[in-house]
């Protein structure tokens, strides 16, 4: 199957490297200087210390030839994807952007077959074709606002590289949400892994305050629950550094809007204050500029 | 006059070194090694480019001889100097310490004349004998819980190394350690000098978000002519690093029980809540650990 990947951030490179495996595949970047180096050299996924070269196609072009593309820039790029995007060649799009931030610009995109989905690839960009794999991660995809399963998208599942469907795009996203807010902030804050999160007692009270704070504005299940989770996932990729330290060391945007932004948007609403989310998107957008 | 300088950090060694021009000075340190250092080679006061050693004595004794005795050690320090003080040896002594965690102890000291006092000298140790004074500060010094003037204490007074009297130390100290709240913590977690808090927007917001929660727990005179104060300290100590980001950078412990800690118990006593600087103190902690 032919199948078009936009982004040549980590989780764009991760994809395209796995799926080229059993599928045409091209991956749309930014640059063309970006595209050349991956056709010339390939992409170089490191997994525990061992180094796998895959040869999809790569482009810069804006026009997208596939019926089936994966979106996988960052939410405040998506603009520019939606413009080259017509009702008049009607796509299947997954989603594939951290927070909800764009949620509200997915209800405005029409003629087209969307899922969102939310993935648990620990993955870090380490040159501009070279990204490296943490563990094994899974690919949830729900249809939005709402629909149903999608074939094309089960039959890019393998067992090293699943695509699990679940309906129920709010629950999933929001879960994944409340998670990255607690982590992705702090992270980048304090500049550490996230595994120290839960390491230090005074940085896990810190991590609990956040919890208390975006859990009532997100309402998801049950409170004990989600903060077990939130734990479990510091524990589980204890190692790992989160994209959004990951942007602040390399200077590049963060996420914060998409992210914290989004929780504080739906906190508004509610008439729910809070303070720490405010301070830690000031915190981390003072950290962009400096 | 013999004065006595407890205390062998940034303030105690600019204080030992400008008051032995017209005094006779004995400063005690922690360590005998420091002691040595500054009676072999002086203490070198750095200004404008420009180094001046002064040769005080130095002593890591604790018997302190002096009537007259300044005490610069942090306060989670004093318990040790407490110690060495006996009613039947009255002094009088000018408490120099950051903060207000000390005043409780101070109310259990009996028999000794006591002053406090807050210093505005921008001070930064820079090793064992040497320290670099930004700028002119004045000493401003109270009766403490109440009396009156201090005749030996306004002798050290020098047109370039004031000391002022005023009455009314509530005020004097809850004004600093306003200051101090605003500015030290973030300075400290952010790591950027006192003038990035007002220079970039996002950290100025930061600023604004925490004076707004300690200036209603300290219930001191106009809130638009505190605010404005703040904002003036940062401006004018604008490329200074804080003492809480020294702390830090040298693997310190800092003074954040003396400064967000006495703020978070007054909140408490008041029942207003404090996220933020709740959230300052955890991060502080965890950053001295880590």
């Amino acid at each position: 199957m032919k199948v078009g990947i936009i982004g040549g951030g980590a989780i764009g490179l991760l994809f395209a490297a796995y799926l080229n495996r059993n599928h045409q595949l091209t991956v749309y970047t930014n640059t063309e200087a970006q595209a050349a180096d991956i056709r010339n050299q390939g992409i170089a996924v490191i997994k525990d210390g061992e180094t796998e070269i895959s040869y999809p196609h790569a482009s810069s072009a804006r026009h997208y030839e596939e019926k089936l593309l994966i979106v996988t820039v960052k939410q405040f790029h998506l603009p520019f994807i939606f413009n080259h995007l017509s009702p008049e060649e009607p796509k299947t799009l997954l989603f594939l952007q951290n927070g909800m931030g764009h949620i509200k610009s997915l209800s405005n995109l029409k003629g087209h077959t969307i899922y969102t989905g939310s993935v648990s690839h620990g993955a870090e960009k380490k040159g501009e074709r070279e990204v490296q794999e943490n563990g094994i991660g899974t690919t949830i995809f729900s249809p939005f606002p709402e629909g149903t399963g999608s074939e094309m998208i089960e039959s890019l599942s393998t067992a090293d590289f699943p695509f699990v469907y679940r309906s129920g795009w709010y629950e999933i996203l929001a879960g994944k949400l409340l998670v990255n807010a607690c982590i992705n902030p702090l992270t980048g804050l304090l500049n550490v892994r996230n595994g120290q999160l839960i390491e230090d007692p005074h940085y896990h009270l810190l991590l609990k305050q956040v919890f208390d704070e975006v859990f009532p504005v997100l309402e998801l299940g049950d409170e004990a629950d989600q903060w077990k989770t939130v734990e479990d996932i510091c524990r589980a990729t204890s190692n790992n550094v989160s994209s959004m330290l990951q942007d602040l060391r390399m200077g590049r945007k963060t996420e914060i809007d998409a992210i914290a932004g989004y929780v504080l948007d739906l906190a508004s609403d509610k008439n729910i204050t809070a303070p720490i989310l405010s301070f830690l998107t000031n915190a981390i957008k003072g950290l962009e500029n400096n």
